[in-house]
């Protein structure tokens, strides 16, 4: 049984967090973060957990954290994580940042692009991307794991194979993306009321959201060349889900099946990620409350592009969930436990 | 480990017995039972069970599946349980009937609420009703349990300490619910498509609802004396939730004390009925996906009247997660097990 | 062509007053007052008007704008309109005020459930309640009108025929009522944010919603005694609309015909007020857009009580659509001029 | 004042003509059609014209219509149209047809993508494609009108201008669209049940949707050259609205300014075209209820392309509004009569 701490308990991804940990039968938490509800009881904040919980939500004080629990979740604001890392914290307690500061490995992108000065650059070397996936062993000895962003996770997984294996001229990829209004988070904005989300859908961050240098980062490595391209997100009138549409041409003709070779190939060993029959899109309702993510395909002869998509609840393994996927591999635990929700339905 | 059938098993409280046994250690569903799918594989129906289930949908054959299984749920339409149940399988399997069929001990009020001749009344007397916070004993040796409607359920948990303790005037009651849509069903009728609901809230069965003698033969056993109330319930554009709002007048002054404790006399050691705190309304987004009701109350002293309130998930407690309470209470699992779900936010 | 200024313009219920004065070919706006905005071109905060109006928005000069327009309409926080409103405004400009200042006429009651203290009481008598239904003439005349609250308006007059004639017992009235969130207004508050509305339903203000005196005087006025009722209203996912299900006993056995004729008395001439056919529910969705209000009711012999029900859109009818109207009695303009929007659906 | 009749009136599309020509002063409808309503009174289907609407539906005999009207809209399945239309009926009433029949002049393109023999290919060629904005004068002396569909209006008015204008590479282009659920119709299917629909995002129809060959010709026709694109369309859980989103890469570098320049050379004199102030996305809240088409674009000098966007109600500017404009267009009416409804919000 190890102890769990979480800083920023109180938004989205950091209720869902306890959501999931509360299942989770090797992890109690000890520690509920909250700046903005100091004192109050958690479950005034969060009526589901009524009876469930009787902690009171704390300051952020990593420094007594880190004496009292194993993992620190930082379900916080781009910076923050950053402006209090130390070796010492470190050397007591991993570290998983749900946060953008330590994916991008290079200073000046993560500078340009989130428009922060970053203040533990000594630390981006050693983070691990903690997309599990991918970086399952580095993940397990690691001491400070960077949690990939919703849309570059669901972005990576839909088009990972095809990239990692040549299939797509990257120099065309276009990855379209919606997303449900938790991911926007619980901040008080106008812009997130429910009358102005609410039948309406419009394109945000059009050539300038901050997810983009991560799904290039990433999507270079492995395809072996610097990748540029467009990533355009939408935000869709309900609460949970991410759904990726991507495009890119295909560098020479191939058959259904060999493309499906391909996504086989890396995903029949992975649980989480569901390869769908042929003709089958991926949808965010069969998704919801789980950690899986559904991807799939189509080949259009007619342009000589390939479809790429992808379904995931933003919240879980976009988030919390692949959060407590980190902390299983960090700490020796089979990778799904906790996990294995099934997607709720309706 | 039993096995399970389920009849009905695509309707949306079929699926989500589906849903809730996939994570329930003790039981092994062996058949999906399903008119409408005959020989697809039920995750094509479903596809959030893609890869958890390869089963495929079978014919409701009810004395077949009578042989291979411990336990059959009914979530069929009025009038099929009836039709087809027979002593021959009741000594077999246990039944539990999602249905109306075996819920009212007078046959004349099923038949002319129904509008359906009652074809099995011979076991409407050894049926048990199936409301485990009140009927616990008599489940644990049922052969036949009549699963409370979704309405009934949350109408009278939310009243039934007061009906039990004479604290109201019975002949004042009156009950406005509000149900989301999923509990109009899976039906393709042109009501329920997603533009007729959606930004829509209408009242139906205003003075005729089914559900009304339902609640009122169980609040008459409490309350030791005839009801007639009013029972209207309204569509909501959501997909779960019921929210019952109950007024009735008090038989004298009571402080919010005194109330207080009778709720809690009743309900301190169920772990599934949540007494809110005081002036914390019940709202439905804090039990979606779990078998929680949440119960409040508030007093009304310029009126003289109370006004009780209920939030439940419609397909969880309200049908399929109080079928699975009963199937523990009849096979001697713990109540709880499999539905310790925490409600799933936002 | 008369002018027009808008105090508050920039929240829901202005905005709404500007749509429809856009299309009323007697009324041209000259102020797009907002304190939160100013200087920012009105369209920037509304972009469906873009390319219609090009003003900016400006601050709350009430002196200056009674100056420059015939009338004024303060769609504006409580307490605002009476802390502004002076005999030298009411000498230059007609006002329609669309908060409650000066809906209820005695202060005290004001005062109590407000928790506002009263800064210009002595315009009270003479301010008149803007449902012009009721108080058509008196409108005409008024320098100063009151618009009635959306519950109120949607309230009343799905009871007002029956208190009017004495058909129900007033003593146990209960109003349940559902609102769309355009109500709850458009501040930045988490409780009004996508996620914490949607998937969710729930009663607020329990037996002290602020609307509540303002039903019972009304009431009161009409039934010629004093009115105590239960009053409740919810929070409905969807943008627009006001749902109320009413409940009273009949004072003696009435049949459909009798009532239908009772509601047809007093409707059949009013344009904006349509009594449904047997058995047909009011629904918000075919209200939306438009200055109707849906009646109608349904007995129940089993238990002596009358359910009456009214629906109309909150934003329309229940703020900006009856401000209109009371702005073309005052001017002498056809009482339903700009009013005669097709409800829009789906 | 006109005659008109409307095969095809209980569906979503035809039931908006319906909203909008009882606002034309110039038109009075005569013929509702309705197989599946037939002597229904039409406000039983439509309850928000109640007391606005008394005729029933009839059954949908286009001969007899000929010589009772003015003009039929003919808002019906594919191959309905094409099944009925004559000389003798052309000679006597002007027709414009909302289904796809006449869009699309390669009859063994229609046949291929819609499956279905064309019945009356011989008025093919006289067809005129009525998207006002590109052939205005056309229209003007039309018989037989083919209105867009929802999809391609959008989509081409998006992209029109620097298709025109050689801006883009044409081999490049992809069309990712998002729609409301009124575009799927008014069948009773369960795909479009509220809970299937609600909290979900998906694809369909990927590289095969029926909308592609329609917007590729009409983009050829601007461009000059044969066109093949990727076209893919999303089901958002919204009543109204479609989102385009369209990815091109420019020939040459461009600035904001000179792109700039090229919309408004073509919008600048159009009343329904709006192109928004730079970094403005459209959003689909902002025409909601309106015949208005909001458009911007983005420039991405990292990966040298341009994103094209696009915001419609798809009932009014895709389907009513658009059939009412080319109306006006066929009889001399002023282009925006009965048009000009300010879009609702929220």
């Amino acid at each position: 049984m190890i102890k769990a701490g979480i800083i920023g308990s109180t938004g989205y991804a950091g209720q869902e967090i306890v959501r999931l940990l509360l299942g989770h039968e090797d992890v109690e938490i000890k520690w509920y973060g909250s700046q903005s509800y100091i004192n109050k009881k958690y479950y005034q904040v969060f009526g589901n957990v009524f009876q469930l919980i009787e902690n009171i939500c704390e300051a952020d004080d990593i420094i007594k954290l880190a004496d009292e629990v194993d993992v620190i979740f930082m379900a916080t604001p781009q910076g923050f994580c950053a402006s209090v890392i130390t070796e010492e914290i470190l050397s007591k307690v991993k570290v998983i940042d749900l946060s953008a500061d330590f994916r991008i490995k290079d200073v000046a992108t993560y500078e340009e692009w989130y428009e922060i000065k970053h203040k533990s650059s000594r630390f981006i070397e050693e983070a691990v991307y903690g997309l599990c996936e991918i970086n399952r062993k580095a993940i397990k000895d690691a001491r400070l794991v960077a949690n990939p962003g919703c849309y570059p996770t669901c972005s990576f997984l839909s088009i990972y194979p095809l990239a990692k294996e040549g299939v797509i001229d990257m120099n065309t990829l276009i990855i379209d993306a919606k997303s449900g209004t938790s991911g926007a988070g619980r901040g008080a904005k106008i812009n997130n009321l429910y009358c102005e989300v609410n039948e309406n859908i419009k394109a945000y961050g059009v050539a300038n959201h901050r997810h983009t240098p991560e799904i290039e980062e990433q999507l270079s490595y492995v395809s072996n060349s610097p990748v540029i391209l467009n990533f355009t997100p939408h935000l869709v009138p309900m609460n949970r889900g991410i759904l990726v549409t991507a495009y890119a041409s295909l560098n020479k003709v191939y058959s259904y099946e060999e493309i499906k070779a391909i996504y086989n190939k890396y995903y029949n060993e992975e649980y989480f990620v569901r390869v769908l029959d042929q003709d089958v899109t991926p949808e965010t309702r069969w998704v919801e409350g789980s950690n899986f993510v559904d991807v799939n395909f189509k080949i259009d002869k007619r342009t000589g592009r390939i479809i790429m998509m992808g379904a995931m609840d933003n919240l879980v393994k976009g988030a919390a969930g692949q959060a407590v996927q980190n902390m299983n591999l960090m700490f020796g635990f089979e990778e799904s436990k906790g996990l294995k929700q099934v997607p709720m339905f309706p």
